[in-house]
């Protein structure tokens, strides 16, 4: 919470530099109003509460109820949300608490649609660490509502052992053997192969994770093959999404996209403003 | 400089945390190695200054050189930037690094596609407020790199009367003469209107700018007609790609787009690293 | 809101540090007490509510209420405004609620004094950026509270091209063009001039506003002539408060005094303190 | 160091904001400048290193040297500083830092007048709490280098018990035994008396300042005289700069003025600019 | 406050991180609870306040009540605190609240025990700066919570001329006489010397304490003599506990005892939760 | 590396404040000096990293040199470090840089001891999260640099199921249930079980790992014949060092002992300074 807070701050200030000078000089502070968000598109929803800290956070007496709960796939022209009290913070806080909603929403929007393609399959979908900069937890978040899982959060809770690592180590049971005396006993070590020859040497080091980078439909199953359920296997590496469907019957347990975060956009969505009268 | 410096803060934290466990357990700090950015995609470039401030907080000895400049339209395969130094380092970097040049590099691609579409022609492309919250003065910079024009940075900057303000004034003439007022005598104000009986009460309240909110072409036309260079104008509100060139021919002079910042993704790139010797 | 919580956090950390050993001390935490700040001599009143906000911030169970608005010009023996509560928070607050409420009452007052011998004609005054690091929001808050005008907030609110900048370009009319590639919609353009052939060239490359800098009344009254409201027209440099009646019937539209800030003084206020009953 | 530096943040953020728009769009980073700041009056010098700090601060390659050592008294016309490199950073800077500079040599200017008037005499002149809310350091600082002393610098460093502690606690007595319980034993106890029956009891309970508030000329002399060197002797509250002299020969060891920081006004300074080649 | 508040706020960053994924998980957040903290040993209590803040930072709604004042000596079993309010922020703030609790309560348990070796004696127990860096002000509060009094709290309200300072000066004397100049008069001044010569110099110049670092219990009998009362005596360095009761009957005032805070340790407590019902 | 250097300004600023007071007024700034770090006990050393930071934080021209690697045991009267440079700067940091080796080294030393009474079993000692508030990092890095093994970071790398989170699902199946659904695949789960009955149910629920609460070696023994290789098995939970042989031989995988931070002191170091010539 205290780095959501701290990133609307960062948002707000950046919106709102030494004050919005429109609403400031227009509307009479005891104005009271009252808003409506709508869809303007299809959407999933995410990031309800994000828009209603934001409100909060710019006038603390606005109150902001949800039409819908987190994840609900709504349709153009449905109430998002609705915000009352004072007219001056709904207008200032306006612009940025729907930036946050458009695209967290935009997220979740674009997970569901790949996550519709692999429904009923083995595989699973997860994203990776192709975030914005600064939004990983809220990304994160976002594919979670969207209906796909995360991957680790960042470089601190799970071992991923790259090409460089290996190359730096001398190869891969090395690097295994290394990141075993370091990591603590609730951390799994993934490692990432390029051909079937180093699927084999992560299986006799014993990881946990196998990662097939950038393979092929044929060189994925016959990793599958010989793995045989003795490690979790994840395909990673510029998955197409008309592909995902046949990915997903290969036997691998994940499929990594980076394009669950690094490809979506905003969705869109409006706020309808009702000016009420001076309390 | 320290906003830029703080998100990159937040971005690295967010991504190590308490630390790289990978990293910190299989590579010898002593190791230097080099890598190279790739772009796996033609694009255009925004962010190498980002990038390196970021390779540079990971690990001030890391160095960074550029094969191209800001703004340069380049291919899939070329070279976008060096870094040479501490593999460690690198290795920790590396993500957040790129997830800056990707996003910033894939606005400032997105932009020149629509700045295209409207070359030679009068009116110019501007961006809006729809931008990714943390990111506005990065997305601004970006949307300048890829040749258009920025609207206001924020609320603090430029006064624009929407059709809020002006409902709890009691018309636009009160609302123009409120924000007269208030405003320093460098700052413009523009009115957003919705019809041309507006268009009129703008010009009549002497207003610097008229946006002109999701009018029609024949609208447009008369409203340009009408307003005869008294001021400046405006066109908002849903804006589609396709129509860029015939709207960029009716006399207007500027075309916000949200879209810019609010639907670019990002590019593809990638860090190719040779690991070299300990020294 | 951010800015001004920020500065109140510093201000009172360097006064109350580790800790107000005296209050600590000797009074007990459950005493309750009420004091009403008095004018110690006549003045404008500005920095009401920040006054309230320091009170808050170190106990937000003190409560506070004014017995004038922001404004108001009061004289000594006035009641100001009054504050109940623990008495510990009270007197832990005093020094610095009274610091700011006597810095922006000092500015407001000696503003106002200003802005009395221009009253009834065309120029109106305007403050400068020669603020006290830290307080350029509420300084300039206290200026409009005392009845006079902004000029930009800062850097990034206005263009306003100097000698150096001049120089840099290679002329006027170069720098403008500059200026205006860059420069949004929103934002006007001034250019400071040094004499009459640089108010033709100001005004041949069509600038917003013409800052004269240093002229003589001669030389003000030729250019206001020769702009003959082409331009905004403001004076600036140097201006003698004794000088401003006639400088205000120039006919220019502007004044800008550097005075209004950075030379006003704190006025004299003091805080009651009428110690109750423990609850 | 960290509090000058975050005040210095504070304030080119609040002037540049997300960036000095004029500056970036006119001047090439390549183009060096040499500036000197002169002094247009009489002064004694301030803040040296403070300019410097701002300087390097928008950019480290600046660099910054001195004509001058802190606290010397220089005339209208002599030059203060020089500072030597791009063009841009320095016009960025330039406001900001003499900003700084303008206000502490102000202080130490209006110190120095006042110290001016005691020079020989046993009585030392200190400040006061009164300091504008976040420059406490800087302004402390200042008052030393114009020659006067510092009180305690906060509501930490020293108990002071003044007539509301002592009315909370029941008495001058009972306040200094609390207040010697808790103060560790570096601190030293004052105690503000408005009476001679009040100086009995301070000096009954053993305090080691006893400060005299709003006595008259006489009583001062009386309370001197019972005091008879048992303890350190502080006038305080509304003493007039001619009345300096007097007080200073009464035998009493302090005598602390508000005005030395409340009522310091800025002093002018320039900075004048040769810009260089490109290099 | 905003000391502590910060401090609290780094401490659940580092144990929460982006999120306590076990409770996320698992508890229904509308899950109310009750939980008691008991001791498992015997102690004297020290944060209760501290461990309130830590629950009502993780969740404002959580409610904390004390079963006993702060400082109550109490015994393996007793009930110190009940929370009550929603499971998930109970179970997320548990480790945090515990962890400031057990250690300032360790502190005061520490102390208590060393304060009962020279209860009715003339010497107090005086704590160091050898404290937790960052917990300095909770430190020494425990401090004062187990019996002892405080020395300086830092660098800053206190002068102590240790043994390099005088070396740099050229002799007690001269370090006393620069230490005047700069010193307000609410601080004292305390010198640290080695030996009986220079307990002379020391009194000769006039200190306010004298800190005989190292010395036998003969030199301190011979030195507690040679000053009579002429200053404050403390000594320092390597006091053995069991030793205390000797040195307090000497006749010197203070013993300061670093191990008071760097040789405590975390007393036992546990927290015992009861799950209740979904609201 | 971030967190690091905010708990070291944290720690410079409780201790410095504002300013060192003794040091500016009788240490000429000029004034070079050299410092050797002994130590006055035999100790593992653990922070010489952190030592040099805190003084090159206080004065960037401080150098620090080692005689010693992090990890080494040394015995008393060796020497650790070296810092060369200004007087002031060194006699500053002193204290802090001190306070942060003191404590690291204490937990390194004390761990070293724990772990010795393990060598060569199958049972490797884990930390906990039982450590100070602000110094989790550090202490657990002090952990691995004496020698024992980190257990998870905090709440967010790692799964722990304890009884309220057990009682809140209605029992330990729902419970591990829940947990897959949300834990990424890189992250282990653990269930802390307090009979042989709750060990067959969560080896029947498929958890990574069993952690025997507070169980007789009996229990243990019967616990670890029952899962027979199934899961790692951690045993927790007020283990007394003298038991530590008799439990690591027992079949154990890990055994957690919260004192190996919470029960450790400082050790005892001092700085001998060596003063220099004015440079």
């Amino acid at each position: 919470m205290q780095t959501l807070d701290h990133l609307i701050d960062i948002a707000l200030e950046e919106d709102i530099g030494p004050g919005d000078i429109t609403t400031d000089a227009l509307i009479d502070p005891d104005l009271i109003g009252k808003g409506v968000v709508f869809a303007r598109q299809d959407l999933v929803v995410a990031g309800l509460q994000v828009a209603r800290r934001v409100f909060e956070r710019v006038d603390p007496t606005l109150s902001v109820r949800f039409f819908c709960s987190e994840g609900k796939e709504i349709i153009a022209g449905d109430r998002v949300l609705a915000v009352e009290g004072p007219l001056a913070g709904m207008l200032t806080a306006e612009r940025t608490a729907l930036n946050f909603l458009q695209r967290l929403s935009g997220i979740a929007t674009h997970v569901r649609r790949h996550v519709r393609l692999v429904e009923g399959k083995r595989a699973r979908l997860v994203d990776t660490r192709k975030t914005t900069p600064g939004w990983r937890v809220l990304e994160k978040y976002a594919v979670r509502v969207g209906g796909a899982q995360n991957h680790r959060m960042g470089l601190f809770d799970g071992i991923l052992i790259k090409d460089n690592h290996i190359a730096a180590c001398g190869g891969i049971a090395a690097a295994v053997e290394k990141a075993r005396q370091r990591a603590h006993h609730l951390v799994r070590i993934e490692v990432e192969v390029e051909s079937i020859q180093e699927v084999q040497e992560a299986l006799a080091a014993g990881v946990d994770v196998i990662m097939l980078d950038n393979m092929s439909l044929e060189q994925i199953q016959e990793a599958v093959a010989r793995i045989a359920g003795r490690a979790t296997v994840e395909i990673s590496g510029g998955v197409r999404r008309d592909a995902l469907p046949r990915l997903a019957d290969t036997g691998v347990d994940l499929i990594s996209v980076g394009a669950l975060t690094h490809s979506a956009v905003s969705v869109d969505l409006s706020l309808e403003i009702t000016a009420g009268t001076v309390v």
